[in-house]
């Protein structure tokens, strides 16, 4: 008799350019057994990110599933604190059966939200921008928060954070109906689209008349560039992704340096990765928000872990609406 | 009989381009009276500056005397702190004779240091480099200070401050000369002519083999540019000044915004007067680091209030060398 085999992504080919197809391919593995202190999930959701642009960029990973985060059930557990069929987080791969320690595993409670909540607006990415406003941003009420891709699954909650802490809010997105989002449903107080809107720099005056305290940037490139014009005196920039620029040589982004002295700018880099222990503060907080309707989100579940290369690609070309999760079951 | 005169530097012209000394004229004004708390000053010395540049971008300066730190001594006073004779640090202009609030003038103690180096190294640009190491660098032993212009008056002082806190400096300047001085008598652990440097990033990496975990940057443009590819994990970029682009438009200086998050990268940008209240604790420390021969100091001092537009343009071409202080008296 065979063992059970499960089906897993694998990333054979650097990407030149934008993310294909032809970077992966889907084989099958046997499922694994656990080890002491190991467990075995059956993965049921994977998150797709755009950070995950950046490990198609070493060689190192080829020949083996990019790193992701799942959600899923215990099928196997040599590791106290799990049973077969618990609901748990972890980092796995692209890949329908991962095997983790269970040190770094969590449970996830399914009765507050969706599983797939767990990848999204109570996962990683809503602790992104939970964390980074709060290390880095300073946040007062009456101050302006600007965010960009801000309809997306970290600037969605960013925005909606300033909103509950009593800011302005405004911010862009690349399409219409991502914008009529941001105004209609998450009450964001100004939106524009950066691809239609022929002066940037302009438009971001326009959203935000008074200027911007607080930018949570994640787009970089000729967008950042139209926000830093518009930054007040003693602005924070809080650095938390480039999406524009990681599928080409970065643009020059004209940051005037003696801004940064007349303005007393703060400019900040950051990763969720600094962050991981504050999840569980985070879902707390953010469950409560759930709960009573301050906080609203959108995902976008493709269905089939064979269609994960192709979801993958649309995170980057702006097709994309809502927290990509990959249903691998 | 008429009253007393002295000459002041009138600015008449908003220099375009380089400034020249058709930007000024030399007029006399009557010496002035002192209303009640008021001080009149016969200045000794007159701080030259790269921050007033930007003044002589501004109409509204046109027709008086630009704003400067002046050393002098009480000529005529209704402030009851102050007596004639008594040697006196205050906000002047260019001018011989200054009248000030006795409330914003400050004693000096010429058996310390002499006059002059209450403009220099107690002065306010031996402030700002301490202030802005203090507040904005988190300085630890063992780290890596990069200093732009590190042979000027606010470099010279970042510079000596590292070496006194145990890390290793490094630094570059526009004249062999002044690189000479940087490591033949401050100490600096590596230092290069940014002038006759045809690869700046290879420079500044070879000066700082494991990186800079501190850049105090008095430059910007090309430089900035070649020190922010050489930041290391954490960094922490302490913006200054930006003496490259006051004279002409920004150059696109390319900080890859990805960089900010990979790197934690911080960047702030910081002027001394928000730290003026932090003087007499600065020359507190200063004093003991002289007395000490641990802080060296040079001082550029030209004679004549007539030779401050001359003197003043030298600033920006880097000719001059050591710190700007004009003799009026």
């Amino acid at each position: 008799m065979s063992s059970p085999e499960a089906r897993q992504i694998s990333f054979i080919k650097r990407p030149e350019g934008p993310v294909g197809a032809d970077s992966f391919e889907i084989i099958s593995t046997a499922v694994p057994e656990p080890a002491t202190g190991q467990v075995v999930i059956r993965n049921r959701y994977l998150s797709l990110d755009p950070y995950m642009r950046s490990a198609l960029n070493n060689a190192d990973n080829l020949g083996r599933p990019i790193e992701g985060r799942v959600v899923g059930q215990v099928m196997a557990s040599r590791h106290p604190d799990f049973r077969d069929g618990d609901w748990v987080f972890a980092m796995g791969r692209w890949e329908q059966v991962s095997l983790v320690d269970g040190a770094a595993a969590r449970h996830v409670n399914t009765n507050i939200a969706p599983a797939s909540a767990y990848l999204s607006v109570l996962g990683f990415t809503g602790l992104t921008a939970w964390s980074g406003l709060r290390h880095y941003g300073a946040l007062r009420e009456g101050e302006t928060l600007f965010v960009s891709a801000a309809s997306g699954a970290v600037g969605s909650v960013a925005g909606q954070i300033g909103k509950i802490k009593g800011l302005r809010v405004a911010g862009c997105a690349g399409t219409d109906a991502k914008v009529a989002w941001l105004l209609d449903e998450l009450g964001f107080d100004a939106a524009f689209n950066h691809r239609t809107t022929p002066d940037l720099t302009a438009a971001v005056a326009r959203a935000c008349p008074d200027g911007i305290d607080i930018d949570f940037e994640n787009v970089g490139g000729m967008v950042f560039d139209a926000v830093f014009r518009n930054m007040r005196y003693g602005g924070r920039i809080v650095v938390c992704g480039a999406i524009s620029q990681y599928e080409r040589e970065p643009r020059p982004c004209v940051p005037n340096i003696s801004d940064f002295i007349n303005k007393r700018l703060n400019m900040r880099g950051f990763s969720v990765r600094d962050h991981a222990a504050e999840i569980k503060d985070y879902i707390e907080e953010a469950s409560g928000w759930l709960r009573d309707g301050k906080l609203k989100y959108r995902e976008t579940i493709v269905t089939g872990i064979e269609n994960a290369p192709a979801a993958f690609a649309r995170l980057f070309s702006g097709e994309n609406f809502g927290k990509l999760v990959i249903d691998v079951a």
